[in-house]
């Protein structure tokens, strides 16, 4: 399975989130060329302020395999992670981070996001885990306006 | 409730979670003057790599108020929170975290911590809560030595 196609996943559940009148990120786990849970945002259904789709998903992949080690997955996120998203991947022990669309694009469609970049704040904590940006970006980014266009949903 | 009263919830939780076999760590949220919610790390015992004390906490509290927005309140935790926990309490819109031991303490546990000080990234994130630490350090910190000596739990 390539970045792309496992991003489509990540894409396809931001997709069905928006539908469901949550909030526009997506993220999927992969390990060994496998899916191994793909889930939204639920900050709104679940009244859960962690309940980013990368939280969801760590949490999700956990319980599939039974261990809060997630050594050999690759987390696949709709849009850059979060610091609270990229301490959790961290925390998971996963082996790379995957993003398409930038902070500063959730930011753009009015999310009351962090500015610290992924990478710095990687590099700040001394993370292992590797990070690859800007896979489907342009994709990844007109979900915002989908989920603007689907009306169903307010930033927070 | 004075800080000291409210940290002495989050020590006390936090040893019920040593108790329980879980890591050091533990965390209430106040709102006018009332315990919310009190909770320790389940990382181990959920499975679950996103499962500190703080974010515990501040999902019991949002199931508590049936909110997400949990402006007034207050998150007290025994140690300076990681980057995850930090960021969290943003997406939370807590007016205040106030912490006991410092990150790192929970290092010199074997934690692997993300060298990343709290006050940093709320810095660099213009996150508009407030920070106080080192309330009862002291006891937080024994916390990880009492933590030793019972034997049932390791760093990770």
């Amino acid at each position: 399975m390539t970045d792309e196609d496992a991003m489509k996943h990540a894409i396809a559940v931001c997709r069905e989130g928006i539908r469901r009148g949550q909030s526009p990120f997506g993220a999927a786990i992969v390990k060994e060329g496998l899916i191994v849970a793909a889930t939204h945002n639920t900050v709104r259904s679940h009244n859960d302020p962690t309940a980013h789709a990368e939280v969801n998903v760590l949490r999700a992949a956990s319980r599939v395999l039974a261990t809060f080690d997630l050594t050999g997955c690759t987390l696949y996120t709709t849009c850059e992670p979060c610091p609270m998203c990229l301490a959790a991947s961290h925390w998971a022990h996963v082996d790379r981070v995957v993003f398409g669309a930038a902070i500063s694009d959730a930011d753009r469609a009015g999310f009351r996001e962090m500015p610290v970049p992924a990478d710095e704040l990687a590099a700040m904590g001394k993370c292992e885990l590797k990070l690859t940006g800007k896979v489907l970006r342009d994709e990844c980014s007109r979900l915002f306006h989908e989920w603007k266009a689907a009306g169903n949903g307010t930033p927070y």
